[in-house]
């Protein structure tokens, strides 16, 4: 498994209906696979976060993203970089901790749910986008920040917005004082 | 489940990587769940031919695309327009029938393939992008053409090129004729 050689030049844009159809049927695959909504859930994120471990390499040579100097930065970067580059969508941020290390992204529309309606009544509890949450997790894993992301918000379940939370878990300082 | 109001004004286009890493989870999802690499091309089959029904409608909307007069007519705009729009390839169309009923789809590069270098030694029997053939087949259905749509060679395999095989089943006319 490696990228191909060439692949920069390539047309790197698709359709997203095909992209929402296939999500939908990994979805629905796994709900066959699994009764519980949280087993779900939890798939979803092992799979996002083994996409977001190859993801950033290619974010970060097509993005020509500096390094952030701080948690706002890097949740501005996901949002108006990231988001717009893999889905086309920009959400809007805001912090939401005094500690400064708890950001909120708030999707108007989730473009991962154009063709769902509602989450039938006996998967109420389930994370029908987790797999970004996974992904955000993973990419951000690869540039050495470790950090907690779940949906707060769904509009899938009634929520007036989709919201997806991040918390850093350590400062980037930490780390370094601890390695030394 | 339909379609959210607004959403021919939005942009439709997403990065191909996502789509591509998450196309691998799905792959891999299904070689967890079933031994045999038959059972698995047949669930991408399966889960293609969902998602062709569904990816009709948006087709023939965005497209703006007539009625095909011919099959060779509709194998030039499923390689021309449906894959551009959809996967930003254009596969070259040759005709491989007398009785001018088979087509094959030619790809050069399989954009669905990006991070796959080869399959592994026990899943030789896989195909991967089986999915492409059910959205294929799916999607003709739904204008009333029945074909059967199977990779006839795959660069995953080894072979030069990537080619997927179309045998219209039955003509429009012999279909109204037996109507009548």
């Amino acid at each position: 498994m490696s990228r191909s050689p060439g692949r920069k030049q390539e047309n790197h844009k698709i359709s997203r209906e095909l992209f929402v159809l296939t999500y939908g049927a990994l979805v629905a695959q796994l709900c066959k696979d699994y009764e519980k909504d949280e087993d779900v859930n939890a798939c979803l994120d092992r799979m996002g976060y083994s996409i977001g471990i190859r993801l950033i390499d290619d974010f970060l040579a097509r993005s020509a993203v500096k390094k952030c100097r701080s948690y706002s930065e890097t949740a501005d970067v996901i949002a108006q970089v990231a988001f717009k580059m893999y889905l086309g969508v920009t959400p809007s941020v805001s912090c939401s901790s005094a500690t400064g290390n708890e950001f909120s992204l708030i999707l108007d529309k989730n473009p991962l749910v154009d063709f769902v309606e509602e989450l039938p009544a006996e998967r109420a509890s389930l994370c029908y986008c987790n797999l970004l949450c996974g992904v955000i997790r993973g990419a951000l894993e690869m540039v050495h920040l470790a950090a907690e992301v779940t949906f707060l918000q769904d509009r899938l379940k009634g929520d007036a917005v989709t919201e997806i939370g991040i918390t850093f878990l350590r400062k980037p300082e930490d780390r370094k004082h601890r390695r030394n």
